[in-house]
């Protein structure tokens, strides 16, 4: 397969483009880095970057900005960050994404942890993440030429988990590999609709 | 108690008010009728209508835009109509409302069926349902004072049942007083970041 990776110099990215890569094509992209240059919150770069990239089998997104903050203390710039980046920016790619997929193609994208296990000053993040989560449940079931979309919801990354250790007390690490699999399930898998926690 | 209910002239707020009136004094408000006027998406309105009404015990929402098409001909102003009106009219009166709750009161938002079960051309409706329950989850982490905060989903309305049909195929009507149940539950019980699902 030909496949899209979106965010892939990341620390979840880099996971995914070592389990995929191992029997597939990948493209990677990303805002600074990648063999395309592509910012979720910048909708004409998503556009410009799928028609460089051409027809696909996959597209995965493992990116997504959020802002963290005291519930009572977020700016409606803050706000915005998660709304118009890991949602609508994941909600662009996959909708701009589906005349590029092949006939079977497959989108997955990014949630986490946070939709179903809250912590202090993360409200934007598990009203991001279940909303992702909702976008994927709902447009399962419009897609085209059997198009399909699911979503990875990690926990806390193993890479992540000392500088965030304060911020998720408590939180068990997971390792990025096992983050990976769900992707690869959601590629190489038949499901659609779903969300993969792992975690 | 005193309670502020948005869309109180609604087919659910008219509802909600019947049950609550009986034990409680009511201030309603709405985008063209109510002891005051608020449109969710227009934030001014928001905090000059809870500035004239004052202190309260409870805020109920039972209101909020969404705008469903055919999933692949969504345009950016229909995904923003439930983005700005139900999903962040509904966080922003949330918040703009704690400094007017009293020690102890609630927050109730609305948000409906299609959060678990998807219809066609309503992937909007999803994604900002699930949003507003994992707003309500994650907030209840961080509320001071004892407020409590939880959302009421419920099903199709018999109201709406007639015109719904066809968009809403087998889905079984919702008696508006069993929706406005729910609604009790969450003021006058002890509840916090649940959804109460009604269907």
């Amino acid at each position: 397969m030909k496949i899209l990776i979106v965010g892939a110099h990341g620390t979840l990215g880099r996971a995914i483009a070592a389990n995929l890569g191992a029997r597939h094509t990948l493209v990677t992209a990303g805002r600074n880095s990648g063999d395309v240059r592509m910012n979720l919150r910048d909708k004409a770069t998503l556009a410009a970057g799928l028609a460089q990239v051409g027809p696909v089998d996959a597209i995965i997104s493992a990116a997504g900005k959020l802002a963290f903050a005291p519930l009572l203390e977020m700016t409606e710039e803050q706000w915005r960050t998660g709304l118009e980046d890991k949602l609508m920016g994941q909600v662009n790619l996959a909708l701009l994404g589906v005349p590029y997929l092949r006939d079977g193609g497959s989108i997955t994208l990014t949630t986490g942890i946070l939709s179903h296990q809250p912590i202090r000053t993360g409200t934007s993040a598990t009203l991001v993440n279940r909303a992702v989560e909702g976008f994927v449940f709902a447009a399962a079931t419009e897609l085209p030429r059997g198009i399909r979309i699911n979503a990875v919801s990690p926990g806390l990354l193993s890479e992540s988990a000392v500088q965030g250790a304060a911020m998720f007390p408590g939180f068990e690490p997971v390792a990025e590999a096992r983050a990976a699999l769900a992707f690869q399930r959601s590629v190489e898998g038949g499901e659609t609709g779903q969300t993969f926690a792992v975690y």
